[in-house]
């Protein structure tokens, strides 16, 4: 069941796949289904029971986020409008633009979160002290 | 246990990344780990038992395996010496540089890949007859 996204800047993307009897593949290039360049990928795994990550809004980073594998939740905050949703498909990516603060939680075993940056890593453009991001968001919408 | 790879253009990359009680993370950017800029990426996912994937090789694309979670093998074979590895570990990727049959088996249930791919799917670039792969490797060594 995919949630209408009501905080600002935030998109589910239906990757493209192809499923048969062998397995499944789903496949993201520029143009097709996503909408930027990628330049850095990370991926969370092996999270331990009750943890959370994230926690951060970025001013500069769109992120693109897939559930390889497991599930989790992830809260989204665009400083106004808040929505808990469920990453659990690896056929629907959550596209995270900028000035959304985001964490995840709720890690099933063996789950494996794939994040597609824009950026190289810069922790300058991380807001990390909700506060701040708070009094700056306000600014951008 | 790392293999020390044999098959010309193929090599392991010892992805950088932090652990703590928390959880584990893995990064890869242009030039900190990864040698080309991403173009495509794709996902597989749900293989059934005993199944396989790739059985293939590329004219142009260089590919980075990664497995996000659970495990499979990996057979390399460069035209003349092949070679059978684990992919088992999310913080080591395997790069496949072109003019190298791989095909994945032995899939673990849940086990899911993650291939970062340095050209836009291009139907033309892949080599999927093993005699005409033959063929044409004989020329680029």
């Amino acid at each position: 069941m995919t949630a209408m996204l009501t905080p600002r800047n935030c998109r589910w993307i239906d990757v493209p796949g192809a499923a048969d009897a062998r397995g499944r593949v789903n496949f993201l290039e520029l143009g097709k289904g996503l909408a930027f360049q990628p330049k850095r990928l990370f991926w969370l795994h092996h999270i331990a029971a009750g943890q959370w990550r994230g926690r951060h809004g970025h001013r500069e980073t769109e992120l693109v986020l897939v559930p390889l594998s497991g599930a989790c939740r992830i809260h989204l905050d665009d400083g106004s409008i808040k929505q808990t949703v469920a990453l659990d498909d690896p056929a629907r990516a959550l596209h995270i633009g900028t000035w959304v603060w985001h964490e995840l939680s709720d890690f099933a075993p063996d789950t494996a979160v794939l994040a597609i940056a824009s950026t190289l890593y810069n922790e300058a453009e991380y807001l990390r002290d909700y506060e701040i991001f708070k009094r700056e968001v306000g600014a951008h919408w």
